[in-house]
């Protein structure tokens, strides 16, 4: 074989998605040098603990802790930022940045909080930040919207973006068990990190919200403008009611632009049956992406792990190599840096119908207060269902499919509900409907 | 807004795609434009036919019946072959190709055909060839396989990716009708040629598995290395039968890699429910892809259209264009030429189960003797359906899945079977069954 380009690859964070990177350059090195026409080669892994087994063999001599010192050698092309967080993962982005070496990152969380920074300082240094395993594991869902998709306006993206949030809701579900034995499970299973809040809670999921936003729309998004509300404590109730109505309940990004501007929101969801994303089981991811030219197009795969998440690094990878080897970057960063500025609607101004469960008075006439509180906010009904209970039992749940109504509408409509007295017995739960029109 | 780089566009070719092309080109230009920090500027429109109504507006100035001028003009920096066909598309792309100048095409069956001249001609000439239209319509698969998964060794592919195949398939399924009659439809609707042999028969699904399996093998595939059949005629009692048995028929390319080869087929296979292709419905073309690294991704969207091809058409233009600005092509074409040889395992090799349906004498003795020549060529039976018949039927029709077997090894079962006296009266039916395992 004639002697191949090498360009050579730091990789800071020797965790899970570390080792798995190293790992890959291992197992798929030479068909990557067929593919490509050049060799990505591996000088060294930065961490402060070089003593954990990784599960991958690694020649001591790559192993530093001295990560700043790796990143300035001459012989390092590309750096690999797989730490994680937003202290030392920032400081050495920005550094290498400035050395004028691409950076490829899995870091959500750091892209969401100091995007526009580390996109400045790549730009003004005339280098690229590349960030495919950021959002959706595996799947290649930032390249389809930053190339595939180039020539659509994107009129609005549907995500099941927090694998272990679709594992959860997947069990509750399938397996009638409520949120904190699934919770707990998970746990165990090492599906849900001990402090699951960052999951749960929907955090993370808006951060990659606004990566897959700040892609779609040109723009960084700023992490107050996305309402954000997680399954943490879903009732298996609700998902039943909701299955028994044809329904899945999804932890959804959605992401919708118009004339009047673009709004993103994290939030469980109802959505039918033959919805796309109704099928996405257990910890697999989708992204449903509808372009003003070509219309729906789906992507599906793992969304997290160490290989998936690799798989995604080293595509960025070899992009950067053959950037670099084509003479420089190859996009400049107006993807992410709009001319024309993007407004985001405040939220609460997303139009849908909606689910709502009360806890309601077993009495004549409270159905009709409640009604008549709807009708006053101008939000119709589509449907009511009342369930069974106890035969001694003071409330009983009662559940509206309202017609569609801004989120802001009906959060005034609920909160004048609570306010009734003796109708309600606690804040009625309310989740958004996703109808597959 | 400051002046941006403009990148020359030559389109060749004004019906369906072209149009769209030009549209879409009149549509999002501007945003384009931000995205990529340059402007693709239309030259012109070649075509021979100059006064149908393509349903766009174009500057008549623009439009000429001088394509081989027009890919010459210096101000023409890329060009796109929406012509079709393997006469003139082959002699313009090779012009333009030996003039340095990228070209954009979405004709898989010149690909299919003729890819070893082509990919030659433009390895030879330091220029590219982009072909994301040719398979999938405007689902990024192209860009998925060759950049997204680089880092994959690609276990195996499994798509659906003739429009009009699909929707023949899901109408018969759904609203239980007979092949010819929903074809009729299809042809009325425009869903179907008039001459639907290049669909129903599955030579264009050949054609885009060739494709597919070329950049996931970086090899040319010969397609008389393709195992082709279509759906012609195919029995609505057949897809009843499966539907019954919780199976789907659709027509799928299935491309595996091991390590004694690569095999490419085309044929109706039954797939469960639950299959993430088995919900692909009507003109919507997908495709299952399963890398050692990744693990499965799904990609799925409108496999056909002026609007869809045109997506992926312009998303290859401005890669291009990103190509051209960043000082050259950006890939060497090795992508499609592997340094190791690839060997195709002859048709007949794939293992799986299969769906076989006799027309068997209604005569005790006859389900025995057909199992004992299975039995001999050592090929289990999983289930025997046998359906009822009218009293006085002479052949009934029996179905049996089989456990697994090499395709070879049941045609020659089928074979001695059908020469046994007076047990079946016409050649059995036999679909390959996916199994989602």
């Amino acid at each position: 074989m004639t002697q191949l380009k090498e360009i050579g690859v730091a990789v800071l964070g020797f965790g899970t998605v570390g080792a798995g990177v190293v790992e890959t350059l291992q197992k798929n090195g030479e068909l990557l040098a067929e593919r490509l026409g050049l060799r990505l080669v591996l000088r060294g892994v930065a961490d402060l603990d070089l003593d954990t087994d990784r599960g991958v063999a690694v020649d001591r001599a790559l192993l530093t802790n001295d990560a700043k010192s790796l990143i300035e050698r001459d012989d390092v092309d590309v750096v690999a930022e797989l730490i994680g967080g937003t202290g030392a993962a920032r400081d050495l982005i920005l550094q290498a940045l400035k050395l004028g070496k691409p950076v490829v990152t899995a870091n959500k969380k750091l892209l969401a909080e100091h995007g526009r920074e580390i996109h400045t300082v790549a730009e003004e240094n005339g280098t690229e930040l590349l960030y495919e395993a950021s959002v959706g594991g595996g799947i290649p869902i930032v390249k389809a919207l930053r190339e595939g998709l180039a020539a659509n306006r994107i009129e609005s993206l549907y995500g099941i973006l927090n694998g272990t949030c679709n594992y959860i809701l997947t069990r509750m579900e399938e397996e009638h068990l409520p949120f904190d034995e699934v919770l707990s499970a998970a746990q165990a299973a090492g599906y849900a990190e001990a402090e699951p809040s960052l999951d749960i809670d929907g955090h993370d999921t808006a951060h990659k919200a606004a990566v897959l936003a700040s892609l779609a729309y040109g723009c960084i998004v700023p992490l107050d403008k996305v309402q954000v509300s997680g399954i943490r404590g879903m009732a298996a109730a609700d998902i039943a009611y909701a299955a028994e109505m044809g329904y899945r309940i999804k932890l959804l990004a959605i992401i919708r632009g118009g004339a009047d501007g673009v709004e993103v929101s994290v939030q469980p969801t109802l959505v039918e049956h033959r919805h796309p994303l109704a099928t996405v089981s257990g910890v697999y991811n989708a992204v449903l992406v509808h372009g003003d030219i070509v219309g729906t197009t789906l992507y599906y795969g793992r969304g997290a792990g160490r290989a998936a998440t690799a798989s995604a690094v080293v595509a960025d990878l070899a992009d950067a190599a053959l950037n670099l080897r084509a003479g420089g970057r190859r996009r400049d960063l107006s993807g992410v840096h709009a001319r024309t500025p993007v407004v985001f609607r405040e939220p609460g101004g997303i139009v849908a119908r909606h689910y709502v469960r009360f806890s309601m008075k077993d009495q004549p006439g409270t159905l009709a207060k409640v009604a008549a509180v709807l009708g006053a906010h101008g939000i119709g009904i589509d449907s009511v269902m009342q369930q069974e209970a106890p035969a001694d039992a003071e409330y009983v749940p009662v559940i509206f499919v309202t017609g569609k109504a801004a989120e802001r509408a009906l959060a005034d409509a609920l909160k004048e509900i609570e306010a009734l007295d003796g109708v309600i017995d606690r804040a009625p739960v309310r989740y958004r409907i996703e109808d597959s029109d």
